[in-house]
């Protein structure tokens, strides 16, 4: 077996066997394969596809490239939940106290983000002192404890996935079908929960921009799921439109400390829908029962005080989040209602403002971000604020608003 | 401009500019673009193609990357001659001879063969003594002499042509019609000559596997030689069947030199359908009286001539040739008629004896090869010696004659 016949058979739009599928991926790991056969071959995927067969096993080979996490010890059903990653995404901060209020387990394990797309790990770390990396030990105690913890991703657990994610964010092959599936649900399924909810965003601002592609996704994630034995349900949501108000590490920690604490809107509404999704499905109840449980804890303030107990937990100072005063608002020049904000150049604005990486060594400003003042339906007159940027210093940044808000 | 931006576009199937073709090609020669990147790009090409327009922009790029040599100093009409590759192609050891012996200036830049096509430098080298590396002076010098040189690529030469061909070669990206065509067009042009004959090999033991993408590489390099005001001529010559009896690198020298000495067959023929039109092209004469002068110096002996004076000029013994004395016959074990000789696996069987390269730093054993005892047409009874295989020791090998020889 050579590598140039494999990437050569998968140009040809052959079928890989298991065999073939080793020896290149553990090839990469163990520095057989170079890197820049590597990202050929996931060209060759991107553009070519993978059958069922050749993503089932490359799910089982990152899998299998390390350890899987064993949570039995742990009472309950656990549920993990993943986002396929948008702009302004917190809900892992929302639903993650609301859902483990009701009971459900949510052992978390989350990455960082990259590109105009925030990860909840860099949000956190936003929280001085918040501790994001966990061993396991401490990750099971606290689960076992209180219901509720994030960590990033164990340094074995699924090494293989970990370097071939960051070979795909450099060389363009991000977006494709299988290999978004394959690394998803291999973490998940080593992430030993017993039910996995996925929100795949849809749209601008997200990796599948059609919901053809989310309907793709979701079909073969679910079957993956079923073939571990591990339940998965798919939520498709919108992202052509940021989620919530406030984009940026420290303002997105604040918004969803905000709609725990009864701030309402489409972000209170989509965490609601996916925790009474998780509770439901954890708890075998009907969704009418399931959302009684979350309007409960949310509405009294458990779910707010769920949140502060985790941040506790984990060593963080609530009382820290600082926002940055170097504020520029953009105000309209015409009257109007707004139609649409465009979700995508949202996100690099804010990336360009600091708050996201370009590139694996850049460095965050937690205190930068945006704010939308005005938000999709919202009237709009000539000198209205549209949105805020907190910036790193005072230096003007010319904005086009026309690329940002769409005002009729 | 961003490389990932670059690749995701081409994976797109949107064409790219001159300036981002040359972020990306410059930027690889340079270091800015990683080698997983490029490989990225030139597989995303592979499968999406090229544009006329990125096609002759590369090329210009590849041209661009470093020198062209000047050959007005030398008079006359200078034609170079390239074949894009196949199984016992030595015919650039003949027809150079032939043609220059009748007055046209041949300044032959070759490479060296990779995997189971061999390259003429490669098949010269195993003549003792002989200087396959010209400095540009040295070269000029010898074509206004004797009016045939053969030399490696010098080193200023398109260079961005020899670090992508190197890449290609180890990652599956080499069977791309604009790209075969920049690579070979950008050396042919930078190489100097007035006109340039391009012999493409199509069938099972060449990069064109059917005859309408030889076609269509046949249009794109005439095009782009028409571009540069240098008049290009292509033949389409089969290749699925080995060219000639001798496959490796010593055997194939001694072949070119029987059939300048007066050996027929489809080498000869070939050999001179190929000299008559460079000869009708360079003089602008007629075919029939090109033959003529074509066979008069083959037949007078003039081009052999001419051969024995060009390896001495560059230094090589040619009473040097050696063939090894471990040989293995296969003979056959049936009665009939040869109906076909598969090309690629009589390539594949004589790079395994080691007359070719499986990676770069593979070393050549000259004296190692194949010889064809019986071709396409010859009648063949139980027991004859279909073909001979010359080992770099007295291993038995284990033959499928079948895989090799089809007779009925």
């Amino acid at each position: 077996m050579n590598i140039v016949e494999i990437i050569t058979k998968k140009k040809s739009k052959l079928e890989l066997t298991r065999e073939e599928l080793e020896f290149a991926f553990n090839g990469y790991l163990n520095g057989n394969v170079k890197d820049y056969q590597m990202s050929a071959l996931l060209m060759a995927i991107c553009l070519n596809g993978m059958t069922d067969s050749e993503t089932f096993n490359l799910v089982d080979i990152f899998i299998k490239s390390g350890d899987v996490l064993d949570l039995s010890s742990i009472p309950g059903v656990k549920v993990d939940k993943h986002s396929t990653g948008g702009i302004g995404d917190k809900i892992t901060l929302i639903i993650g106290p609301i859902v483990s209020s009701c009971g459900v387990i949510v052992p978390k394990m989350s990455g960082r983000g990259l590109g105009f797309t925030g990860g909840t790990i860099d949000k956190l770390e936003s929280i001085k002192g918040f501790k994001v990396q966990l061993t396991e030990e401490e990750f099971i105690r606290q689960v076992k404890e209180i219901g509720f913890a994030v960590t990033g991703q164990t340094s074995n657990l699924c090494p293989l996935d970990k370097v071939i994610y960051a070979l795909r964010d450099v060389t363009g092959t991000t977006d494709s079908i299988p290999l978004i599936a394959a690394s998803i649900m291999s973490k998940k399924i080593a992430g030993g929960a017993d039910k996995i909810f996925i929100d795949i965003k849809c749209g601008n601002g997200a990796m599948m921009k059609t919901m053809e592609d989310a309907l793709k996704l979701k079909d073969i994630m679910v079957r993956i799921g079923d073939f571990y034995n591990r339940k998965t349900i798919c939520e498709i949501s919108d992202m052509n439109v940021p989620l919530g108000s406030n984009i940026g590490n420290s303002l997105e920690v604040i918004e969803a400390m905000d709609v725990l604490k009864g701030k309402t809107g489409s972000l209170r509404d989509l965490s609601i829908k996916i925790s009474t999704e998780m509770v439901s499905v954890a708890k075998e109840i009907s969704m009418e029962d399931a959302k009684k449980e979350v309007l409960n804890v949310l509405d009294k303030g458990i779910a707010y005080n769920k949140f502060l107990e985790f941040v506790k937990y984990q060593k963080g100072d609530i009382n820290s989040l600082e926002v940055s005063k170097n504020i520029q608002e953009i105000k309209s020049d015409k009257n109007g209602k707004v139609i649409t904000i465009n979700a995508l150049n949202i996100g690099k604005l804010s990336c360009s403002l600091g708050a996201g990486r370009v590139s694996k060594e850049d460095s965050i400003d937690y205190s930068v971000g945006i704010v939308l003042n005005k938000l999709v339906d919202d009237e709009v007159k000539v000198g209205d604020t549209l949105f805020t940027l907190y910036k790193k210093d005072n230096n003007n940044i010319d904005i086009n608003i026309n690329d940002y808000y769409d005002i009729k």
